[in-house]
């Protein structure tokens, strides 16, 4: 193997991710939520950052930023996301489209380019990759608000100038597959001594909403023997939860309850009603299988108590597993780079991997965060550590590409 | 003993409360808070209404609505409150401070009648009458804010053209002692068919923020080994409040979380902040010093795990003891009306009679409250229960005029 990763300009590279850290810059991180003023204009910049790297580079209806090799032959396509959690890091997804420009930078062709739009969720769930592939019809775009003002994703895409404009659709037989670079987002790289991480799959994801009725009353005068507490009913279905799901869980699996309130909320009044925001993740079907089965019964037995709960899924996303010829040619891509410094994993947090993987043979990289930290504007990865990975995901690229 | 409660006007009574009913109507009950214009209105009608019932009548600084009995020798003080807590219920206040003006329409001399500013807490704590008793500074009422919209106190005064009139100052040597009669706010009487209920204390409440703090991160990326989720730690402690409370509780404790957040409240982020609020009531000054406690026990024994546990106190108000004197007076009145249709009882609600007690011998009487319902705009008394209480209420007061 020749190593063309050896062949990058990592001045450039590193260059081009400071620039586009100044785009909404937040103490050493970014706040650049999708659609913002600051995300547009990262756009833009990119686009003629494309063309200036021969790229055919356009914004398309939806915002995704796609540079296509203007050459024939298939070809390898690489992207990321570019807008960030609120208050966020610098590499989250920005890392990914960089290095996909710097790998089409330095091979000179077969490699296309893409930014996909609203990653991060701000006004739905991969909104820019459900575009591409088709999975994302005129009535979804309709009905797409922000998460956090129920803005509309239509006054936002007209506000950025891309109301009218086409979406883009994939043509998968265009392509070799898709290749994504991204930082770990947890510190298991770390804490092991380890370079690179090669994807084996990205979980699956299930999110529920936990709907508790009581009864509204009296916090002084309503004895305890007679009440209908839909707080006190979703704290202890909560505890129950954990501990359950602690018996019947993988060894990667997840939990989390990150949402909880109480109605009305007030000190002197018995809560009437309580809501919990609940989701898990593995990798394995039959653990997501598993857990919603245990879910279901932890809220019927909560249900025989005073209370009575509701079980509302909010979504659910399958385990998507990486291509395993993919996972070889990275893994090659890693020995030939740093020996024995990196190793096979499954990833925690969704991807846009996961939703090209449908339609394409798909594989990710992952490079080290630094302490685990992430959406924080505090994440961080070290320099050489983003060279390295720029390295091996070029190596790979060239790889597939010549296959 | 004459009787003299049987000379009150039953069509009198109940048109004054259907009168006063119209005031922020909403449905069949109210909506009234402090200083509405609802609630300005109300007083000025009530000030109007002592002054036909021959009452000096005025508002003070901080709102209380004030008749005095213009002849000589010692008064009997009667009151309650006008303002409802949001979209409430017509009887919680109006029907006690209604009652004082029918028993001094009906005994035609000796009776001071009161509507205590705010003892629904829209601003603060009991404003009126600690304010009454002397036990508000002008500070206070400089630091009080709207506990919705945090508009301050003053503002709201000014607006109502209560700024720069003097606050009135009891002269506890003008008072045989304090009377006030309120819907009992739950279902004992009604379910064990009483009418009656003669009040023997008022409950103390303590009242606590307890905060959480842990690690914020991905819900994805982060393994649970390792993870500091705060709101994991307050749902745990939330459970083992209500159990070990349950050990330690006295027969008409009650205790309650009205309150829970977590931070930043998002599905896909473990939180790294949580908030509970938490308040205990007993009649016994000692159940309340075990509850507390037990409450720092359990605070200390969580924050031996992965989060850390602070407990604020916001406020201790002692039990109050209502007059034994006063009690054998409305005990007698209610068994001259009604017999073997009473009890004594205590409070498990705060009224503004613990606040007067400080001063003054003070007693209560409770009517029932149809399905136990309070703090709801469905609340509701039978009209033959409200002219029954209004009765004994009237009795009671010649009595301990009469003394």
């Amino acid at each position: 193997m020749s190593n063309p990763g050896n062949n990058i300009e990592a001045s450039r590279l590193l260059a081009d991710l400071y620039r586009l850290r100044e785009f909404g810059a937040y103490k050493t991180g970014v706040h650049r939520p999708t659609f913002s003023a600051e995300d547009i204009e990262s756009r833009r910049w990119l686009a003629q950052r494309m063309r200036e790297a021969g790229l055919d580079a356009h914004i398309d209806g939806i915002g995704n930023v796609l540079g296509r090799s203007p050459g024939s032959g298939r070809k390898l396509l690489l992207g990321s996301h570019l807008e960030t959690q609120n208050h966020a890091g610098w590499l989250d997804g920005a890392m990914g489209v960089i290095y996909g420009l710097e790998v089409a930078r330095t091979l000179g062709g077969g490699i296309d380019v893409a930014a996909w739009a609203d990653e991060e969720g701000h006004y739905g769930s991969f909104l820019g990759s459900r575009s591409f592939i088709g999975e994302l019809s005129d009535a979804d775009v309709d009905a797409s608000r922000n998460r956090y003002d129920a803005a509309p994703l239509r006054g936002a895409l007209a506000r950025c100038g891309l109301a009218g404009i086409p979406r883009d659709r994939c043509d998968p037989g265009r392509y070799v597959g898709y290749l994504e670079a991204h930082i770990e987002q947890a510190d298991d790289l770390e804490s092991r001594k380890l370079k690179l991480g090669v994807v084996t799959s990205i979980v699956g994801i299930r999110q529920f909403r936990i709907r508790v009725e009581g009864l509204q009353n009296h916090a002084g005068t309503t004895r305890m023997a007679i009440r209908r507490d839909a707080g006190l009913a979703a704290v202890k279905l909560a505890v129950a939860i954990d501990a359950r799901f602690s018996k019947v869980c993988a060894e990667r699996s997840v939990w989390t309850i990150g949402r909880m309130s109480l109605e009305p909320g007030a000190l002197s009044v018995i809560p009437g009603g309580a809501e919990i925001g609940f989701q898990f993740r593995d990798a394995d079907d039959l653990v997501l299988a598993r857990f919603e089965a245990t879910l279901e019964a932890l809220v019927a037995e909560t249900s025989a108590g005073p209370c009575t709960v509701a079980l509302h899924n909010l979504s659910r996303s399958r385990p998507s597993v990486m291509d395993a010829r993919f996972q070889e040619v990275i893994e090659r891509a890693a020995e030939a780079h740093a020996p024995r410094l990196h190793q096979r994993m499954p990833s925690g947090a969704g991807h846009d991997a996961q939703i090209l993987a449908r339609v394409m043979p798909a594989g990710m990289l992952f490079v080290p965060s630094i302490g685990g930290v992430s959406h924080h504007w505090s994440e961080d990865t070290a320099d050489e550590d983003i060279v390295l990975g720029c390295q091996v995901f070029t190596t790979a690229a060239a790889d597939l590409l010549a296959a």
